[in-house]
């Protein structure tokens, strides 16, 4: 771990990190974000609330990069050891800070509350640091910068909580990354959404361009239901941005319309914006997906315009009432079957006067499963003023993974039923 | 870091982590459940696909704990240093085991695919070590035990994949773990589930048990929504268990009907329970929530008994068409009143015949509130047998945490309505 120059480092302290009470969304957070303003992390460190611990991790990520970023261990409960952890690191003695008490005092005055006993030691900080003012809680960060032969240096400590922690990384420490010369540039990189194949067919698809050797670097990751591919260049500036386009438009050539489009794109939004530029209205009934599908709707801002209504028909007796589906069609076909989903769709449709209506009707287990229906067994239906159209889809994975494939495959098919397109078009050839 | 008995370390690997494309997930899980083997974790690293900085980490990993697992660079995927770096930390040279080869030749006849050209880099591991199957992918994992000097120490290698990092911890790491001689007994450990107050809130009525210095130890992490208390015993065996007893004990007398219920509960179970156990059925009526409160209730296996329609009624036409909301009524009091939301859960329970209703309608922002009504008011109804009640929650945050919030809220009010509670109890005194 040599290399030292524009890049970051980060040690998340927390015994609940090392105990699995808590996912490390900050440090993930983080990592994107020092990125983005030209120091890429090149180590992470996870302790518990040790002192020692955390001593010898803030000596391991100097050694890694001249920037560090500690977060946990300073809030407002009792469980504060991360001061006196980064003072050890740094060989600097403990004091309070008059400022950092002031800020204290501050905190509680604007809020009209006494200032709790014990609040003093909020205020202790390594001989050397500045606080750094918590607009969202009580504890003030550390903000530490080397001099002499620890000249470039920076050391900021900020709250786990995540708004606070976020808050005060903005506040503090990007303006002094955005100052100093040895800032990389940001990485020059382009993105392709993609839905409707898996991640392992799309890698077989652009195998050749993923080598390890290339540049740009292309690699994919899963995320709710889509894939994303990614093409990042090494080399910088216009060099960089016509690999990284090049890349991108050979992805395009290959994958067809199983391209959402350029970027890290919400299906969400995708189908949303479609149906709002269009002046469309869409409605939703759903079984297994429980409202996951109207739900996704909403948390597109804006889009009440275009979303008239959802249903949650999950018993039988709700397909009947809510939606209309006749009870001899579920006696005969059976609530997952293509006739129970056209009807779902045509009765969410009837019912809210929608351009567009879907419905999903599926089993996603843990039991319900048969030899014919296995779990995962998901019907689509979707109607709209050309008529109507089903497909089936068998997902796998357990309960929570049916549910949430559905979910996504539900904004692709709307998509494509918005788009004109197939709901399944041929696969491209490995 | 030199305590390095029944400890076990974690080092994640991948590009997607430290560019923050990803969260950690999986360090998060193995975690917890090295934790629960007896074997807490004493440090997490995180490295990019670098063999230098893989190697270096796996070494900083051994010298913490003498159990360390690694996960990631090693899948069907080009960017594949991870075994180089492994053998490095542990000085082996790399060779193509024979036993490798056979389960990737094994799993692809089982797809009756043929195997892909560099499939055989896959089974190259560092001498001495076995391959594990990887029942889920076609990289199988490389599980490394010390002797000589290295005597006790336990090293495995899987993919990141979640599903594949689980099952392969599970069926190969476990249990080895269960017959080390060194294995700490199980955390003597409890938990409280609360819901309706904030954490900051809870910690201050519960503030004296959290000091830092007492056992049992008493945290809180707030989850979707709730709170979660956990207590915590150093002390082993049953006078560990009777002082996790004592603390438990006094925080549900301080926190009284705020209290869930004893573990780590989800609200949704819990409301679910209490429909299926008394025969009573449930719908639903959602306007910023937009399905999030009926997908609750399906998450629940087996809910459908009890969970007999919901609607999503964003737009005030849908309020209207869908759960029989005046027209008048919007016009006179606007969709966020108490009006409204009452009229929404009764037109829910007409509709559906439920014998509880539940309905939702609120300002989610980021736009639409005002100086009376600001972003994050929703007003909750209720109607049954008994009638309708309405109650007012304004929610901080932005547009996901205030439907998050909401979503949570409407649980716990549906819990405290089956349960005969007030929808507002008064708070305990701090």
């Amino acid at each position: 771990m040599t290399d030292a120059a524009a890049r970051a480092a980060i040690v998340s302290v927390g015994d609940e990190l090392l105990a699995g009470r808590v996912v490390d969304t900050n440090a993930s957070w983080a990592s994107a974000r020092l990125r983005e303003e030209g120091f890429p992390v090149a180590l992470r460190l996870a302790v518990g609330d040790d002192e020692a611990a955390i001593a010898w991790a803030v000596r391991q990520a100097f050694d890694a990069a001249p920037v560090v970023v500690v977060g946990g261990g300073i809030g407002p409960t009792r469980d504060d050891v991360t001061r006196g952890g980064v003072a050890g690191a740094l060989n600097a003695p403990v004091a309070e800070h008059a400022g950092a008490l002031a800020l204290i005092r501050a905190t509680y005055s604007q809020r009209g509350l006494p200032m709790p006993a014990g609040s003093e030691t909020q205020a202790l900080m390594p001989a050397g640091a500045e606080p750094v003012p918590n607009g969202n809680g009580t504890a003030p960060g550390i903000l530490w910068r080397g001099s002499g032969r620890a000249e470039g240096r920076v050391l900021i400590v900020v709250p786990g909580v995540p708004a606070e922690f976020r808050s005060m990384i903005e506040s503090a420490l990007v303006p002094i990354l955005r100052a100093r010369a040895d800032r990389g540039g940001p990485p020059v990189s382009g993105a392709i959404t993609l839905a409707g194949m898996r991640e392992v067919d799309v890698g077989r698809t652009v195998a050749d361009l993923m080598d390890r050797g290339r540049d740009p670097l292309v690699g994919s990751y899963p995320k709710r239901g889509r894939v994303v591919l990614f093409a990042e260049s090494r080399a910088g500036g216009s060099e960089g941005a016509r690999r990284v386009e090049d890349a991108l438009a050979e992805i395009e050539r290959r994958l067809g319309d199983f391209v959402v489009g350029r970027g890290d794109l919400l299906l969400e939004e995708v189908v949303a914006g479609l149906l709002l530029s269009r002046g469309l209205t869409v409605a939703v009934a759903e079984s297994l997906t429980g409202g996951l599908v109207a739900d996704g709707l909403v948390e597109v801002p804006g889009v009440s315009k275009a979303f008239l209504a959802g249903f949650v028909a999950y018993a039988n007796r709700a397909k009947t009432q809510v939606l209309g589906v006749p009870e001899a069609l579920l006696a005969k076909h059976g609530a997952v079957s293509e006739e129970c989903v056209r009807a779902m769709a045509e009765g969410a449709r009837a019912r809210s006067g929608a351009d567009l209506a879907i419905a999903l009707t599926g089993i996603a287990g843990p039991s319900g499963g048969s030899e014919d229906k296995p779990v995962g067994t998901t019907w689509f239906g979707l109607a709209d003023a050309n008529g109507t159209v089903a497909a089936r889809v068998v997902f796998p994975g357990d309960r929570a993974a049916v549910r949430a494939y559905a979910r996504a495959r539900a904004f692709d098919f709307m998509r494509r039923r918005l788009l004109g397109l197939p709901l399944f078009p041929p696969r491209p050839a490995p």
